[in-house]
């Protein structure tokens, strides 16, 4: 997916909220700031929002000096999904359709996105919310039949604390599927996307093999990934992308990706043809 | 009050938002976008919110070839507010102090604010919320006591269907402190400020001595204003200024100036020290 204009404000608050988090003073915000401005007005052709947000926070983390703006926060929303996991594993193991309801379970955590806001809705009401939202059966029954054929699945995890919720999807398509689960993280933090620091502190090592795309790039672009990453991304069967971010990179990336997302702004809803606030699998277009 | 760096993505928010009011084409709008960039990076120290807006909206109505991208909305939210009049009308009537009431009644009508958004909320419900919610009475009481001992008030509208709101309020004044009201709007279009064919609509003329600052700059800045304006402005004994550019035009203007407003911005109810969504009367300080 293109950017589109009604990004660059939304560009320029992230940084701004980055730089924050940070501990940067006034001066090196106002430094972030102007610094944004520049990189927009001198945008290549063709960028996606993730590529964008890349360099973007990119200048954040070296103005500010600081590794990881988002550490804090990544800490605190995995200790706060960890504490809802007994509740979530038990939803699923009650459920007259326990992948339905661990996907939709998934999806629930992709609330926790600091790129949109700086507070996470309560996420106990967040899966009330997803779980009773309208859903596309037809592409979750894509999913569900690709997946009963697949010998393994990439998982690309989007954010801290999501992870939680996607161990919940991934331990249950080891009793549903029987499919063994490739979860890949970032390879340097961006955002608060997860990192393998992230994904251990969920638990994931337990339930699946944790590979990292080598690059610190928000959703999936595969020129910015290791080749090490691409050969795995390539040799995929089926894969389940979270996130805005893995849709504006994925979306057209052929029938074998299935994007499981909230959709929680008005770009997105646009391109994906639904309103703000829906819950989506998509599975995506040509290639 | 200066322009923080938060304001800095509502800018540009708000002129895209304007150039497609305008009916501006994705080249325009692209070029709205890049033209404010520059502008923002270019700003001068100590500027004003209500400065920025007045450049970045001048570089919208040149771009996009339009004069007045607003004008749509100032009519349809002038017609829905005059449907609402009588019952406006009434409810100041019935009320144990029509004053009190109709200083209520006319911050509700700062709701209609497109510098915020694109969408009004719902115009009778916002009455009800603005009469129920919580206000500093001690400055509602000076502003009482200020209008008790004047000849003249000067009010300093803001914008179109708000007028509605603050005709209500200098129809009471003419019963409860029998004070002659000046009614001061835009010498042009900007956003969706009230201009004098604004608030001919909103039937001012009939209550008030509508006078014009001279200016298209959002808020009121005397040194943008016109000398005649300026005159005016010096002249009154009590000045009533709605929203929240009046608000970071005027709030260090001197203890004469009382600001109306609704709060609909961070940044502002920072530097008020209230909450998002408080109702304020607030008497400006220093001078």
């Amino acid at each position: 997916m293109r950017t589109y204009l009604d990004c660059y404000p939304c560009f320029v608050r992230q940084a701004l909220s980055a730089a924050r988090m940070a501990g940067a003073d006034d001066g090196v915000q106002r430094r972030v700031v102007l610094g944004v401005l520049d990189l927009l007005r001198a945008l290549p052709d063709g960028a996606t929002p993730p590529e964008v947000a890349y360099r973007v926070h990119a200048l954040v983390r070296a103005e500010a000096g600081h590794g990881d703006p988002y550490a804090a926060v990544k800490e605190s929303t995995t200790r706060a999904a960890l504490a809802l996991l007994p509740r979530l594993t038990e939803l699923v193991a009650s459920s007259a359709d326990p992948f339905a309801t661990a996907v939709r379970v998934s999806i629930a955590g992709n609330v926790i996105d600091f790129g949109v806001g700086e507070e996470v809705p309560d996420l106990w009401a967040t899966v009330e919310r997803v779980l009773a939202a309208p859903l596309d059966t037809r592409d979750l029954e894509l999913l569900r039949g690709a997946l009963d054929g697949a010998d393994h699945v990439l998982f690309l995890a989007d954010n801290a604390g999501e992870t939680v919720f996607d161990r919940v999807l991934v331990e249950t398509l080891a009793t549903t599927h029987a499919v063994p689960v490739r979860y890949a993280v970032k390879g340097g933090p961006v955002l608060n996307d997860a990192t393998r620091d992230d994904a251990a502190a969920a638990g994931l090592p337990g339930c699946a093999t944790v590979v990292d795309t080598g690059s610190d790039a928000p959703g999936t672009t595969p020129d910015l990934c290791s080749p090490e990453f691409r050969a795995c991304y390539e040799a995929a069967p089926v894969v389940v992308a979270k996130g805005q971010a893995n849709y504006e990179t994925l979306s057209e990336a052929g029938p074998r990706v299935f994007c499981l997302l909230q959709v929680k702004c008005p770009v997105i809803a646009r391109d994906v043809g639904v309103p703000v606030g829906s819950v989506v699998v998509r599975q995506s277009g040509p290639r």
